[in-house]
């Protein structure tokens, strides 16, 4: 039987580009089920995708094949690989980190190929779609059980592109950390792990200041969005384990004007009964 | 052989979520289908969660598992539940009245628990994403064959949160409702259902006054779009029985303002010929 | 085993009109894969579905069915019908043109019913709502082995309804070609082939002018992205074969302007190094 395969790209669902790579693993692996994990990626957000990629192997089949497609470089002189981790994992995509921390979270990579076989590659092939005519067919043959080395020849392990996640800025009191995602609900998801939050001493104040660069909330620490009154902003750490900023019956992000990228400043509050910052109501307006 | 699994969240498409969920599912019951009903859901709208829970009965596999994830109370009071109706239909979702039009329209419940079996439910659980932690894998389960009792101790059937759709405002040569939803093509269905169309007397009137709070224009009931003119209003009877306004080649939204929740009012005209109301083409602009 | 359905439509995501219309597929072939190609064509763009249902033909399952609902007319005058290809393909939608790109490029219809028969079609059937009461289940039966004269009595071929793809004005040394698509990631498909763009001499110029109804900037032939610099415009052959605008690393529709429809000319610019277009620095603002 085959095994799943879970896709992950920044093509959106409005574009025919992901219903083409299923159509191409139908006819190759008939049996595959696909899990689409997001297509929702930021177009070229490779750091995004990896990290999406990693914190998805919980909670996906075991034997699943993890198949990504962020590919700025697409076509260009960035290899398309598929790559078997020590613990057997198969993952498929382009050769831009996309890979790398889902690799490392499975124990790092013991065999990688370029993806050039001619039984596996679509001919004629795109020098602009490669979802379809590279990555989709080779995740389609190792689904349904092809050998690795089936796919290509081998490229050296040490060689493959990695990235990594950027780390807050972590001091006594306050740490500086960019958004990594708002989601549909505007929770604000920063780059920083519940560890790092209790190393900078944020989970013992009962309120922290928030500050963007140009505004300035109050936000508690509880662990889900009813821990606050309506309307408040609440600090937790959200489903994937980042320090995340929530908002009950509301959008945190709409409240802070976040947006991926952006540095957001936490900091313990001296005295939470008269903070020294903007007061909570006229925050929300 | 496995159950299918109807699955309904104001998740969006945009993130990660739904995509999480089916590789919890494909991970405990990798034979169980999964027909993602809709996850465009208004974030939180429970009550359009639970009425397209209930209209989607007639057109799923009869002994389909219904997953409704719209939980704005996730990780709180609210109860994670499974319910069997009378008829041996299987809900889960969480105890907020989401899947309580559904249970109505099958009979009612037979049997409820609460999903806390450390057999189902996974470990470490977030507090914010029930969905991947509590919900999909419970209907996992019961896609697979597992009994009711397995997901958790019984809770009183009389005490499950219910939701009410409201009702229109009747009286004879009009009717107030509010707006159930907006759909792509700019069709507004109102809470008011065929029947109560009739008994206020509307589908007598050859032309009807649409009243928002803003804007009036004239509609013509019909029974499809190219029942009018182009750019016309019609009245209809939805796909769904909810009394609609749509436009012919256009989108009625647009031309009204309308959004959920806004009330409108429909009115029989007693001249259609010199309608009272503002002339067709003004009302357009 | 049951046939693929390769599944495309306007409805989006939004909605529950997908999801339904997945319900009555499980229902009635619950073994059937269904491949969504595309929900995003534009409302009522049948064009625009044509041609997807045409291009997708080398990338879906060789015996899948095609169904396709963009149906402005529905519940009018145009028939709801299923047609087989003269190789055997079957095809299911309304007889507005959709599925006419891809019946011509499989050889032809061999012979054509109208879905009519009570033992497909959904009782009672909405007149708004035929992917679901009629196009669906269509599709389903093919797809579990019915025979198409069982869903209806045959229609004659040469009436049904076809549509063509607007050609590009050509000659030497220029073109206009209207906008088919416009992508995520703002890349531009116009209705030119690769054959058109060779005729009319483009091809041979390192320099093109592109000009939209209010705008004008330079582009630079090439097969992909990075084959021009950063924020530059480049015209390729797309992964469909149409010629077509991107950018590297942004969005060619957002400097162009350009949306579906708009006619947008091609031109060969006489001195590259000195060209009499606006400067491509200002081009970008």
């Amino acid at each position: 039987v085959a095994r799943a395969i879970v896709f992950l790209s920044d093509f959106g669902l409005d574009d025919e580009f992901v219903g083409t790579c299923h159509g191409v693993i139908g006819r190759r692996a008939p049996d595959a089920r696909v899990i689409d994990l997001s297509h929702g990626v930021p177009a070229g957000d490779v750091l995004r995708g990896a990290i999406l990629l990693r914190d998805c192997i919980a909670y996906v089949p075991e034997d699943a094949v993890l198949l990504g497609v962020v590919d700025p470089g697409v076509g260009g002189a960035r290899l398309p690989i598929a790559a078997r981790t020590t613990g057997g994992r198969l993952l498929v995509g382009p050769d831009n980190g996309l890979l790398s921390l889902a690799w490392r979270a499975l124990g790092g990579v013991e065999r990688a190929v370029v993806i050039d076989s001619t039984e596996v590659v679509l001919r004629p092939t795109s020098r602009t779609f490669h979802g379809r005519d590279v990555f989709a067919p080779a995740a389609a043959h190792l689904a349904g059980g092809a050998e690795l080395s089936s796919l290509g020849a081998t490229t050296p392990v040490d060689a493959l592109t990695e990235v990594e996640v950027p780390r807050g800025d972590i001091e006594p009191g306050g740490t500086s950390a960019s958004v990594l995602s708002v989601d549909r609900f505007g929770n604000v998801a920063l780059a920083l792990t519940g560890d790092e939050f209790s190393r900078a001493g944020l989970d013992a104040s009962a309120v922290l200041e928030v500050r963007t660069p140009d505004r300035v909330a109050r936000a508690i620490p509880g662990s889900t969005f009813g821990d606050v009154e309506p309307g408040t902003l609440v600090v937790l750490i959200d489903s994937a384990g980042w320090v995340a900023i929530g908002r009950n019956g509301g959008s945190a992000a709409d409240l802070l004007g976040a947006r991926p990228g952006m540095v957001i400043r936490l900091r313990t509050t001296s005295n939470p009964a008269e903070p020294k910052t903007q007061p909570r109501g006229s925050a929300g307006t």
